[in-house]
């Protein structure tokens, strides 16, 4: 597990079925049966990928209920946000060059067009 | 390597030398040994870093002269942040939850010491 809690929140970003269990834990608290249905898994292999989750702190278990719902604790994907958002701008660059260059493309094509006879 | 896009960008980002790296070159275009110059690296320990941040997109290498200058691409990184906002609703209503609980416990103080002779 890396040190810093926002490597720990990428690392644990970084699978589908992780991603696909926040998703769903966002339209309610959720048990682990319930969460291991949708993926045909075995409520041991959903565990290990809520344990990830739960060292990242992106959700919490209860303990008031024996099956132990599972709930989304968005906080950390906050700090992911304010990451990626430091470079906004270098992505709409990027996209503001691209468009540029298809418009110069598309404009040749017309000259181009109005030369035909 | 995760077979989807986003996992992998989300791998790449769990080291923080690796978004290190990507925040170096986010003051311009670098060769390698420039970017292993801070972190007392050797150059084929940062070439490994640099081979998993071109594999999700990150990162360009140019061909154009013999020190392969790195570029840095953020386009992905749109795609974390697209992906993290999803969730803001979520972040913030827990810091009103907090706030509130926050003031509830600065009221009960105030109340606590106006009943104080």
């Amino acid at each position: 597990m890396p040190a810093d809690h926002l490597s720990a929140t990428f690392a644990a970003l970084a699978d589908p079925t992780r991603r696909a269990i926040l998703s769903r834990l966002a339209a309610g608290e959720s048990s682990v049966k319930e969460l291991a249905a949708p993926f045909k898994m075995t409520p041991p292999a959903v565990t290990k990928h809520l344990k990830v989750l739960q060292r990242a702190g992106l959700i919490t278990r209860s303990r008031r209920a024996q099956w132990r719902p599972c709930r989304l604790d968005a906080t950390p994907l906050r700090d992911v946000a304010n990451w990626a958002e430091q470079y906004r701008r270098f992505w709409e660059e990027r996209i503001d060059r691209l468009e540029d260059y298809l418009h110069e493309l598309q404009s040749k094509e017309k000259k181009h067009e109005r030369r035909k006879p």
